[in-house]
């Protein structure tokens, strides 16, 4: 398969928060986040595969500033690291006060996509084609990222069989 | 501040997956279940603190299947650690099929919420009464999760520093 | 058919009120407890009958005190009776403030389901396995507005008939 | 208080049933006719105490003939019968498709709703002035409705007070 | 094709406006007017034609007053012209306080649906047969707008081929 | 005041269509598109302003293309001209079908928006700093614009007088 450039799948979308997206104090739910980032990354993820994808995990989502009712909200995806069947998918979630132009980030996502075929059986994913420093790294993180969960889900399962639990 | 059992903020959110839930091919988004995870993690989180809560990460969610419409989710949140202002929230999702009575484990979700004062700063949780080898395996887990998130996160800034890189 | 018990149809959703279930002031509206109430009817009478549901009558709900936004909703439903092709579904509506603990018995609602075929046709349904002196009083009160029910609407025809009037 | 007409308070709201409003077969759900059901009497007891109101109680509401997607919805509201700090709504609902022009009556509702004062406490409505002998039956039905509510709600109390068992 | 009276495909639509419908200051979205205009207009068409139809052209669409969270939202749409395959349906809006009884005319629109055989290309419609001055006056001015609307498309391509610009 | 660039103040939207912004048939309702229009624009007016705005006019808007559920919609705003306390801004809407990356372009729309002190009462807007052939090109478009409205008013206006009908 061609391999494909971080370029040709990033996405973006950008929603205004309005009182539905939101507490009854004005601020936005957590949750409400989490869905756009699995959106924009669903996003990202067809357009490098041209595949129907469906999410496999979600790796560590930070939540570094409160955002608020009548702020807009731009998360811009991109492919970190592509594997036979998966890819990473990087979200980066900005939050602006339209009426002073202030923008501040808000929040890093991390989310694994799975390509499907048309039986909805795991699919080959192109190669991504990283370019330049900031790609490189991207891909090396995301590298890390997979190690140390794998590393994590062994240990606990090494740990669980040492005291003979289930889990 | 009087300890608190796993117990007391044990939660529980039930919800029928209707069409406003799925995409057009009738299956569940993860975005969906990531909403209910932060709300059900939110519900413990609040009941063990009896405070205001904010997420500040989803730390690692995984989709084993599918879900479809017309599926009942249940989503059981019960908190795994609490440390002097934040506590980490496990959630198991498991959709059943009503007809056939079907019961599929389907997600694993860890949050860390923040409990906050009435001026919206960090504020002491109560301490965690675990009991019981599970309730401890669980302590012991999160722990190790919180370890290693910490690790992933110094790693990255080394590596970031030595490459002379900005984040 | 195999007779099933009351058990095995016990059915409960849980939803917490965000700002779309209410009014402006905070008091979530009659008609999203309603709808709350259809849907899990809806689920207990799917586990009995294992067939698709209508309903056919919501007979008499009460509300007894109000439900406010950031409360949770637990509603719990269990078959009261069966009859040919029909059945009562008693639900309870609870109200809890998560901070405090707090729960209310806000509503009482009782619906009448009716069983479909795969050509929409009404369908047979188990008979009610009712055991203890709880269930086998809630079968009878079930029956109770049944015959009101039947004897109200005889009476109202016979006033329209006699005052020579139409419906 | 001055007495109102039924005129003055009759209140009608038309809605066209999208996808959100049915399931996935297409079947408007009786949770969601429950729920304009319930909209439509406020409006009407609104109109008629021009005060706050709250549902009491949702008393018979049949499910005649299924309502599709794609179907115009028609909620006709008045006001049957005015006791001190409460009345009776009449709901008759039509479904209509817009293609052929075919209407069918779909549902009647019958609604109890208390007028509130500024503190919340159950405010006198005003009487109503029926008028003609179709207003006059309805008034009737409403106090024969409320007197069969009454007896009902005594005999289940004096069966359970005989048994000893408790509500 | 046998014409069609302006009375037979009249319509009519009647929304509560609650808080999704409006701003964090109570103010009803414009967006949101215009989506119901857009549902009865093409209410109105479907009903004169008798076949599936699109939206053309929104045309002149003024917000004369603000409309309030609480009030109620009426739309009457009826059919002004007819054209080959198109039609012109003005909608009037009108908003109520239901404690008041006060109505106010908020906003009025135009808008060209175009009706689609099975296939989904432009079929024809029925003439419409309009009677009495007003019915033939609003046949003159929806006659009136489109030669502006095509008048003024030309005027704008012709002064751009002036400057040689592209579009 | 100042004048501000059109670039200040452009604007843009991503939305992914799911099934509750379409019809059964899979095609995005045209009102759902005007809601997305109205956001886009008003938010470009409180960029160009500064202040809360209200849409005081839909000026022509055409729907030239189908959208399907599915699609990327990109709505993307400019201010075109300002004058006293009003100002037209121009939306541009492109439908993308994100597995092949084929975009269409789909409507366009011009809203006049008006901007409001904090009493609610029309405030002045900072004028327009138009540079370049093309933004000089939309301003002369929009002052077409707003002339032939108000002639088309004035033309209606004397029509009607001459008849001695009412409005």
């Amino acid at each position: 398969m061609e391999p494909r450039t971080v370029e040709a799948s990033r996405s973006i979308l950008v929603k205004w928060m309005g009182p539905t997206d939101a507490n009854s104090a004005g601020f936005v739910h957590g949750g409400t986040v989490m869905k756009l980032c699995d959106e924009v990354a669903g996003l990202a993820a067809i357009r490098h595969c041209r595949l129907r994808v469906v999410t496999a995990a979600m790796d560590r989502m930070t939540f570094l500033l409160p955002i608020h009712v009548g702020e807009l909200l731009t998360l811009k995806a991109s492919v970190n690291a592509a594997w036979r069947t998966s890819l990473e998918v990087g979200v980066r979630v900005e939050a602006e006060d339209p009426r002073t132009g202030d923008v501040r980030h808000t929040n890093t996502a991390y989310l694994t996509m799975v390509a499907l075929d048309e039986h909805g059986r795991p699919a080959p994913v192109p190669p991504l084609a990283s370019s330049g420093a900031e790609e490189e790294r991207r891909e090396r993180e995301a590298q890390l990222r997979r190690s140390n969960r794998l590393a994590e889900r062994e240990e606990i399962r090494r740990r669980r069989e040492r005291a003979g639990e289930e889990a």
